[in-house]
């Protein structure tokens, strides 16, 4: 492998005991053989917590803990956590095919510890050599699971950049995975979209997210670097009935209408990749969409009540369409206002978004209200880290491009998109996307 | 008054109904009159709303519910909230004595009932008319007071700035209220430095703290201005012994060894300003010392483990000294190492910052850590956002000199700063810093 030189200097993984690399690399490969294998070879505590984070990838059900490891990845019906950190990566143009696969194996190896609430190697932040830097940053230490789960997906320059196969995989392409097109309001930073692979990492704290994060950037050095960054409070979706609806920073309630975990058919539908779409590897994945939509806050807390309600076409305490009823009562895009135009105005959010407007689509959506400080005039820069799982991307793009007459896209400014294919979960013994090197 | 145009015209607070100021300035007077007062002015559920409020401020002891009014502001010895959003305002230049103490009454009022969990008015976010923008922003309907607690907070500049006396208070600026002198590792930034006034906002949720700043900034519209603000996550400290020792993004234990809420000599000591000290307005006050600082968390985590404890002071793990024991076993400075040197290094940032070593200075420290996406390299923009609170600034001057030798601060750099005269707490029937425009 090359390594890509930094101002410190261009450290040789094998060797130098400061690479976290070496000692990961050589750790998850002994970790990704099974639970009894890698007891076997780790030996001790480091040993007996792969076997418990093997166990409860079965499904042991700790409250608080996810499984890494099962059929799908987890943090996509897993209920939405309040906390996100989620990152972009670029892989290096000089890491190799087998470079980027040792890269999935480290980073499912930590992933697998730190969803169990481990830190990312058995000898972590402390347990190592005084004269190594530890394994693990060390600001978890102490602090539980949190419900963290990590997720990670495969951009279209994964496969193709400027037309080059940098790593044997651009004929395994799926046709759908491409960058998105333009839409109305677009405003894009190049900066803050797009990139190779991204990591989606949810917790109820976000100091574990954070964690977990900054780790798995740390375990990439020399083979992938950071793109860009987004850290999320606030989930704007919720993903189980038992879950309140949470507000946007418009003030009103996001997600009434979400896919709930708990609906198969639904998740079949309009979530998970089938056989019949394919490709084979991407089977029980999904298609992550991002958008990093600036809000334009101080604009809208000018409007009227009603022209806000009238925008969203929901009523802002209860959330109940503004055809009547309570929030989860169905909206009546027939049912007459107070004047000649309809309850539901024609171009209100919740009419254009509607499935019933688009052919039946839906989208799960996990998106996290964020707030990065203030621009030179003194407006908050906050806004909706947008998020949705779909079986196909064309999900997005429809709706999308439905909303282009949305009144409230008019508070609304899109200045950053991704689109990512999320593989079906890694089963024990492998790594998250190893169907598509098979 | 004077408005300051924006972008959508200049309008008249006295008669547009959109002007926040208009609706809560009229509010706010009658609601600092006291509740009963209240209740009668603004009747119904409101009153009953804002006689809740006061009683609670008497110290009713709503769990998870902080007063607002007392003898010293909370935010300060209250146990330390998960979450922080800090704000920094520049008042307008053409805003009047009359116009801030305005502010300073809007403030308060609005303070005085979101810390219990309520709107910033009576109408709140939906019980204005349709017709008017709502008063409230309306993304914490639903949600608890999450133990909110808002701290306001004066700067030198606005008792003089650049030698004009805008509001006619610059005879009683403390002496001790002035900007920080340039320390080593200063790389400031100057708009996200100083500021006429701050808000601390601490909650247990971000979505509370986030709405209390956004409320207050826009009550502010047209009188002062958003300079600059932080959000902050992970506390770094604790305020009761029965809060854990949290972990700053070095992976160190933070704040082991700091003043707690119910050491009343440590507060009277250290962190009270005193009849003896003045001004008398400021009396029950404490001096509010704000410090951006980024720590180049990268470079560190290459460190070797015993180098990083080394620039601490002491271990990872359990965060005792060096010299031995556990985490809460004093530090031995005279204790002998392994080698010829002490156990504790000369340089180690728990030596040079040891009130032993600065004639016995303590602080009230309750910062936060943040992550503020990356740059354009990968790196994380992350570090700890400093604040502490101190009878006088010039306890952070002495200890903040005496670690201009520190060996962790190598891995620092401070990019903002500010210091502010927190008031004491407001009594019912009044305001933030009354005493200082009596």
């Amino acid at each position: 492998m090359t390594e890509t030189p930094d101002a410190e200097g261009t450290p040789d993984p094998e060797t130098d005991p400061g690479s976290p690399r070496r000692g990961l690399s050589r750790r998850g490969l002994l970790g990704l053989l099974g639970a009894g294998a890698a007891g076997l070879a780790v030996g001790g505590a480091g040993g007996a917590a792969i076997a418990a984070s093997v166990a409860s990838a079965a499904g042991a059900g700790v409250p608080g803990v996810h499984p890494f490891f099962g059929a799908h990845q987890s943090g996509i019906t897993t209920p939405v956590q309040e906390h996100l950190h989620f990152a972009s990566f670029d892989v290096h143009d000089d890491t190799t095919r087998d470079d980027l696969i040792a890269l999935l194996q480290d980073w499912s190896y930590a992933a697998s510890r730190m969803t169990q609430g481990l830190d990312v190697s058995a000898s972590g932040a402390v347990g190592g050599s005084p004269q190594a830097p530890p394994d693990d940053t060390g600001e978890a230490l102490g602090l539980p699971a949190a419900a963290l789960t990590i997720t990670i997906g495969f951009g279209p320059t994964l496969f193709d950049k400027d037309g080059v196969d940098r790593f044997g995989i651009a004929s395994r392409r799926p046709d759908a995975l491409a960058v998105l097109p333009r839409f109305v309001g677009d405003d894009l930073d190049p900066l803050a979209s797009g990139g190779d692979l991204c990591i989606q990492a949810c917790a109820d704290d976000p100091q574990v997210a954070v964690h977990a994060i900054r780790n798995l950037t740390r375990i990439a050095f020399g083979r992938a670097s950071l793109r860009w960054s987004q850290l999320g409070f606030g989930r704007t979706s919720k993903t189980t009935s038992a879950q309140s609806t949470p507000r946007n920073l418009f003030g009103f309630k996001d997600g009434t209408a979400n896919i709930l975990a708990d609906d198969a058919d639904a998740l079949d539908g309009h979530v998970w990749v089938a056989e019949s779409d394919g490709p084979a590897w991407l089977v029980g994945g999904s298609y992550l969409v991002a958008r990093r939509i600036r809000q334009t806050i101080e604009v809208w807390d000018r409007l009227r009540l009603a022209e806000q309600e009238r925008s969203v076409g929901r009523s802002k305490g209860e959330g109940a369409p503004l055809s009547g009823g309570g929030e989860f009562t169905p909206a009546d895009f027939n049912a007459a206002g107070d004047t000649a135009a309809p309850a539901i105005d024609p171009r209100a959010h919740v009419r254009l978004a509607h499935p019933d407007a688009n052919g039946g689509i839906r989208m799960l959506r996990r998106g996290y209200n964020f707030v990065d400080g203030n621009d030179a005039l003194g407006t908050l820069n906050a806004g909706l880290f947008f998020l949705s799982y779909q079986r196909s991307p064309e999900q997005f793009i429809t709706v999308q491009r439905a909303l282009s007459t949305d009144l409230m896209s008019e508070y609304l400014r899109h200045v950053g998109s991704g689109v990512w294919a999320v593989p079906p979960g890694a089963t024990p013994g492998s790594y998250v996307g190893a169907g598509l090197f098979a």
